[in-house]
């Protein structure tokens, strides 16, 4: 009995978006206001979904307090009221669109879960655009 | 032509999560203030989903009116204003996870839909937390 | 890596269910108030998912900005503040139900996307009925 | 020991803004989109605010259930899945502005409460147009 | 330079209506499905508004860390997964109405705040359903 | 005949809390995350409020097409995708909370209104931090 559960989760953080390997002008272009060299920021919210058979004992997927715990210590503590661009690893050589931060969000809740459970990450930049990673 | 149509329904109920099986303390560890055995109790929010075949004549999958009432009889009679735990037949032996009512839900709405009609439902116990079976 | 970007807009339009090969006492029937013949009206939420790989030099699915002028072209300036039966093409002769309306706007969009993107339309006609197409 | 309590409900109604005792030209310019002769429409979401003293035996301002069917009676029945302009008494002869239909929600329901009952209407026209009557 | 700062927050609880000084068939008839002696519950959604003078130094009317630490321990621990008549002092005696919760969520945290401050209660039992004390 | 009109806006920013006046520790003590020096950002939500008679011609109290222009010109052309303590000519010398963000707004949307109209400015931080200025 498969079932998949949510948590939504949120962070507040500046970023700009730029490619260091094109020249300012084209920058502007594709990226328009994004491109602000002073940043501009977000609150983003997230969703994740992790899908997984009902633990009979339980009635549970997994303990939503585990998986709110792990989303604290491995997203949020990491990317909340912070410099996307700046204060992560991640982001100082690649590109912090949303698609990249939920492909990058995946990664690492991926390393923390057990592997008979499969996971999506949604998120949304603002109210009107969001992503999803992996595609479903 | 295939689409899936919605139907958001809410119903407001007390429970409490409970291994019976389980000592005392066992319980509270798993289950911390969801076990309090006075009940606590939680804003449902309910969406019902149906795929079908678009019907030529009506432009319908089916009449949203039908399906609501189908969600009334079935689900929010049966759950509006009532302790899951004590006032209804399956989570008298059944813990009232949010994935285990998303289960019944489903169980209830499937016995009452033609066959050529797939059904999912999602779960919201609280903003940030849902549930949804069967698996997309 | 794929990843499915979402981009929301709303419009605001009239609209009447009919079926002119039936007579006005089984419209009535079928339809119930959305029959009025003087027409009632909806904000409609539009949910547009675009489905492909993420360009390594933008990080981008799509530029959102060009999602978004698609949708504002072919979709707001044909539906935006009008009455879906008498001031567009397509819902002269189909019934604009929610299901029509989201494969409408799927057939008007899917011929301005490249081959190499999925889509996905989900259309609220209120909070409570909603659909999406095609199916997933 | 006065309190506010709220009730919200929502009726899908069409309109035209138009002032007849201006030519076609004057109308389009001042009212534009929504001048639309077809009638375009709307999800209006209405929240009801009535202000008194608790009862202390009951602990309401005034029972819940009573107010929402005032609510169904004096407004949603008079305007939901209708053409405001064409359907309903005031709106002949009256433009229905939101600021007009909050108005003409307000007559209707203050003519069912209590003197000693304050009565506030906010109409949410979209969700980023909204009105409220009397001013606060 | 007076500023209102609002800070949101929310508990699911347990409650049910009821007046002791009355028989069965009454408070069955003025409190409905509400009167279940099983109980049901709700996630209230919790509203505090506080009013006061920005602070030149900070730009602050108080520190919303420092409000949401007092709505955390004088409201949140004690309501929070409870029942509302069977686990808090206030509700003993008095009916865990929308409008007696939010007297008794002003009367904790008034006690709490400065002089200098004024204070609003604004408190969802649902989304349709909710109350303001004091009346402003 | 006073109505209230209410629009709602939005724009993304980056911005730092810090008193220059202040040292380092002391800035990090009052002002926590939101001192990074990095700066974070928000999708700020704004809502402006405009108090005055309904025009009896058009039924309006104001053209909420002519409001929504002067919160694009005076509001989101200086504040949208910038950073607010470089990129902005108030908060260089002012520190850019909540609360003096909305006190900004409503000097800069006041100079642009009839004195026959009165204005509030209302403005999401985040969904759980707002503030209003000025105070009613």
């Amino acid at each position: 009995m498969k079932v998949a559960v949510f948590r939504k989760a949120h962070f507040n953080a500046a970023h700009r978006l730029h490619n260091p390997s094109w020249d300012e002008k084209t920058n502007e272009k594709v990226f328009g206001k994004c491109n602000n060299p002073n940043y501009h920021g977000h609150n983003y919210d997230l969703i994740v979904k992790v899908t997984g058979e009902v633990d009979p004992r339980t009635g549970y997927v997994m303990d939503m307090k585990v998986l709110k715990d792990l989303i604290q210590v491995h997203v949020l503590d990491a990317f909340d009221h912070k410099n996307l661009n700046l204060d992560t690893e991640e982001f100082k050589t690649l590109n912090p669109t949303a698609e990249n931060i939920a492909i990058v969000i995946w990664q690492r809740l991926r390393a923390q879960l057990d592997d008979t459970l499969d996971l999506t990450i949604r998120l949304y930049e603002t109210e009107r655009n969001f992503v999803e990673f992996p595609v479903q």
